[in-house]
């Protein structure tokens, strides 16, 4: 998680601009705190004349699709809050700029994703926690997938009966 | 609502089909009815020998990638006739000029949605009813979230007792 | 079913590797069994700058983005083996190659889906068992639309009572 596909105008964005906008998106969700590797940003440019909106050619457009695999969003005032945060996120590379913009975020399953041959440790887990800590997909064993805070249960047998 | 992907093999469409075909997508939703400026088609070229069918190269291939976050379809009747109305309407451009095509339409949800840093209003509100008027996103009041056709539930008690 | 993105590094892999990967990937549909015409692979080069990890440009980096209508995988461990058949079978041009790599697998609703005109026949109906032997997408009637197997129920009544 995530992935983010930048549908905008050729020419829009210089390396520089990439480099920030990208790094700014992983500050969102390395803040979770999530894997930075996590965060994979594709630029892909629309030629002129390749955008319509309501019929119309508009070559003044970035439109965001996002996919988040690794959290999902539950209830609705995490949501609202979070999609309202992604898109300030956006700001200065769209809005600031004269762009019209859309965006769009959707859950696929964890558990059909893999990274390197790797499938992501289970969230909060050892595993994970050490994933972030290395920002690579590295083999885990079974106990790093154990929560960090992990409380076992009590048992039901009273000792002092 | 809805963003339309077409993968369309290089140089298919001339600027001018680009017009009739994101027109005649947009008659469709425009009478839902949904504002205009919610129909968004991004054209993406793919070059000869990117794109393969069953193992087989094939460059007479057109894919449609659908997302709908404004409405849900409910229930079969109404997806099985929507998917065919959307499959007709492409037709003149792929079926009439020789292309195989394939379609696929996902629902994303509405709530993780933002044009142009606004979150759509509900369905069917006032302010929704304002936007296909006005054709462009604006904010909102509170009591432009209500729906057009409101009507207060009575209350139960009886004001002869 | 399926649709595979594959988003590479521009000039990563030549005809005969799109062939040979696309094969395979056939192999794996095929196998369930599944038309191979289903199978529909989209070679998408990304230019040098941009593609983006952690906020750090990746020009080594293989992004697979893959749409499963025709079959949906039901249980933990069915899909725990099936998204580890879908990354062995791209070592071979990934891994093996020194590129890094992600693979996420959506489930799009099967009846929202057109092929050439044609909605998909039920899943081992009698239409798609034809559909696999002469691999293309042809109308059926309603009869080929029950079941190869089909096993009606017994009725309840006892013709000795």
């Amino acid at each position: 998680m995530p992935l983010w596909k930048i549908y905008h105008p050729a020419g829009a964005y210089t390396e520089q601009d990439k480099k920030e906008f990208s790094q700014r998106i992983t500050e969102i969700y390395s803040a979770v705190p999530i894997p930075k590797f996590y965060v994979v940003v594709i630029f892909e440019e629309t030629p002129p004349g390749s955008v319509w909106v309501g019929g119309d050619r508009h070559d003044r457009f970035v439109r965001f699709k996002i996919d988040q695999m690794a959290r999902t969003l539950p209830g609705p005032v995490i949501r609202e809050w979070w999609i309202k945060a992604v898109d300030e996120a956006t700001h200065p590379w769209v809005k600031d700029r004269g762009y019209e913009w859309e965006i769009t975020i959707e859950e696929p399953p964890a558990d059909l994703w893999t990274l390197s041959g790797e499938r992501p440790p289970p969230f909060e887990s050892v595993a994970e926690k050490r994933w972030i800590e290395e920002n690579q997909a590295t083999p885990y064993s079974l106990a790093e997938r154990l929560p960090v805070a992990l409380s076992l249960a009590p048992g039901t047998h009273d000792p002092g009966d």
